[in-house]
């Protein structure tokens, strides 16, 4: 079977005025070669609908895969959502699954789910959602675009949880952690952690909030009671 | 006057593999908006003549100024000016003013001006050269579309010879010297020169070869006096 040919589509003026250096379409190319994905062509796009929805039409039709990075945040300009589900001619709304993740998340922190936070809630019918260990905000897959944040940390995390089903691989189980601590002091014992598994993959997301330094640590692995062992040894290392 | 809406096209495979990085796409981002030239798209496509075809043809009717970087070198793979041709619909072929400066620059190197440097001299009918003060290969310039190299030091210079052509500025002269030491001795009497000549800008693109380090100088400004006193008095620091 030939490689799958894939197409990136970056969504952001911030790019384009060179205010902000690109990180995400190295990234994915890396890892695409690495999997086996043929990367044939990018495109950078400023926040304007006509624009996106176009390439997003011309892009889809041409290749296999196509990855969208950008415009999914709270923000009126973050406007990705919209578009794909204008080029695929279908109807947008808040979705109960994706505003339930993160009323959930919003709970946790303690932070208003306020109206712009609920826009992160639009998914176009019928489109699939992408895990965000990360941050929660989900991404989505619809047919063969998947949609995904323009942070890198996150931007990462919805690759790695994309890649096994553009692959054949069997598909990655995830599990995350927040731990408000310095990766300076999670970086020992996570390495300690991640070297008694080695069928699974560890990785850290630090943040800085408030003054108050912390990481999302998230683990993955095609066994999902592995994960939960892991997961397990990991709390414990790390108490609340 | 509204700000000219640009494109840029960047081709290589070695961007899409990951392999390498692309920088010229933030350093042309950074220069435009410094410029007040508007880039709204850009592209990455592969070594593959038909998706340059396309791209520099939607790109070219699309927007006020087309910019691309990569695949001028003097290998099989470097493609774009016979697809510039293509696109344009016009005859290409060594051409006399490319390969005189070709020659001139190989003959002074001491260095064999075969075949495959001939190469760098197909110019498309109709196009006027763009100068290379660092490399000498030129790129060019067809209707709306200037085709420069991908390396980023000769893609710089090489920005910094369209610029004033696009912005309506005054045309910049340049001259350049092949000074034979390393950056760190060249420093300090170049920043002492360029704050004799403000008005001038000066700039140093390191190289390194058979283990000896040096570096070309380029002094710009629209004054073609004041260049010529400047680059006396940087020859005079420097004696071969």
């Amino acid at each position: 079977m030939p490689n799958p040919t894939a197409a990136m589509l970056v969504i952001g003026d911030e790019i384009l005025s060179g205010r902000t250096r690109d990180a995400n379409m190295h990234y994915l190319a890396q890892e695409f070669t690495k999997h086996g994905v043929d990367l044939r062509e990018v495109r950078v796009v400023s926040d304007d609908r006509p624009a996106i929805v176009a390439a997003l039409n011309a892009l889809r039709k041409g290749f296999d895969v196509v990855v969208t990075s950008g415009g999914i945040g709270p923000t009126h300009d973050d406007i990705t959502a919209d578009c794909v589900a204008e080029a695929f001619g279908v109807h947008i709304d808040v979705r109960d699954d994706a505003r339930a993740l993160l009323a959930a998340h919003y709970e946790r922190q303690g932070v208003e789910f306020n109206a712009a936070r609920q826009r992160m809630a639009r998914i176009p019918d019928g489109a699939t959602l992408i895990d965000n260990p990360v941050s929660i905000a989900p991404g989505f897959t619809m047919e063969n675009v998947h949609v995904m944040a323009g942070v890198p940390a996150v931007f990462q995390a919805m690759v790695a949880s994309i890649l096994p089903h553009l692959t054949g691989g069997a598909p990655l189980l995830s599990q995350s952690l927040r731990i408000m601590r310095g990766e300076g002091e999670i970086a020992e014992p996570l390495a300690a952690l991640a070297q008694r598994y080695p069928d699974l993959s560890m990785g850290s997301y630090p943040f800085q909030r408030d003054g108050v330094y912390g990481a999302n640590v998230v683990i993955r692995g095609s066994d999902g009671g592995r994960v939960e062992r892991a997961m397990a040894e990991l709390a414990g290392l790390f108490p609340a």
